[in-house]
């Protein structure tokens, strides 16, 4: 795969985004890409709730993936998720959600990512609700013959 | 908590389901519960999937993650997701996609479980889309003091 | 790389356990081998031990990696860990213990695996004492150029 | 648990070192410890490598897993580490490994912790080797009664 701008990439990605039936449901805005970093948002609405009124797990997992994901795309061009692993530290209670994620190192067969999501509460603060850390595969990687 | 009948913890968790606005979003169904057992099924619409047309990886996570907590729920009673890791193994295409959940191990203190994603094709065949490994907390848990 | 035979691989690895100062200071013998299965055995000496007499957590830790390797190793040759996962259930208190890998899905970009470690009793119980899934690359990967 | 101090602690730790016959096997020092970090050192010895040369996964297991115990024991005495996850990113090769663990949060019923492991070239550069995302327990958690 040719290597793409950032510029170039955002607009994928913004594009990705609306096509995403899914990401179009979920309202995901990206708010931040850089070399090794991408950052996405969520508003807050009743339809993400679990039932006390908190962000769903699943939403707040789905950040945490998906910041890893482009963050390597950013890197090494197209990817896909292998595994990740998610730690919950607080209910998910706020006005909007942030997710951050950065590339630790980038390789050839393997992209490994962290990534952090956060509830902005009424007050404009930014509470830590989960941390990841993420395994990327780049796509472009083939078997020797 | 006092300890509460399967089919008494049947009708909660269907009762969550549908107080769930996130899980009324994806119709999420509770196929299975057992001792240490829960399944849920969540039954293929556009609106779940990425630009592939797979369902979006947040919605397998979603039910790697659930089934677990409802596993674990049916030994220790009221629970939260401490963290899981999951692992991707084929793109999530299919009519439904069923999550399995079992208890590896329930103890006071935390509830390990393991869990399977599978899509099940228009031949009825169950493919093998996800795996996942959780740390589940009893949340009767408190400090000494 | 060619694919070797089973009983290739088990002296290969038989090998390999004598070769690596770190497994032969461990003790480390394999006792089962097959296809997407791998087991390793650890006798218990007082060295493996922490400050309360069980085994170390490094130990089971080397145990959950290794078996899910060579495990991986049955079906795709050559391989390295990408990472893992390990949840720990019980305390390590054994005459030996045991761990033992098998591959959930062997695919050409990664192999998936689990893994259990038990410590076997006095009275040749097994005890349960952690749980792993580990993301296992194929060394036979290279970049599309 | 009464709280310790920091130098308190540090013999602790210490202690352990040299009472935990694996600890003391692998030559383990405690280099550093601060409210909500650790560091650990081994210097290199041949008996720790694996076939290639490199220090074996178990041992960079080890260093990843124990500065999350220790960072989180500054914070809430005393702990077991409930699980972790680690990604190996280079192979360690080098003259001494250095783990370097800090909590992302500690709370009363689990401490998450990140932990970071290096080689020390000849040159005396650090390179990243592994890093881990850890959930640490804290043992002073009861049941309700």
């Amino acid at each position: 795969m040719e290597k793409i701008s950032l510029d170039e990439l955002k607009l994928y990605i913004k594009d990705i985004m609306q096509h995403q039936p899914f990401s179009a449901l979920l309202n995901v805005q990206l708010t931040r890409l850089e070399d090794g970093y991408a950052q996405l948002e969520i508003p807050f609405k009743p339809e993400l709730t679990q039932q006390h009124g908190f962000i769903h797990g699943g939403v707040v997992g789905y950040l945490a993936d998906n910041v890893c994901g482009y963050a390597a795309a950013t890197m090494v061009g197209e990817v896909v998720t292998q595994e990740y692993k998610i730690n919950f530290l607080a209910p998910a209670i706020g006005r909007h959600f942030i997710g951050k994620g950065q590339v630790i190192r980038a390789g050839k067969r393997q992209v490994i990512c962290r990534s952090d999501v956060y509830a902005v509460t009424e007050e404009n603060q930014e509470k830590h609700v989960a941390t990841a850390l993420a395994t990327i595969l780049p796509v472009s990687y083939q078997v020797k013959t």
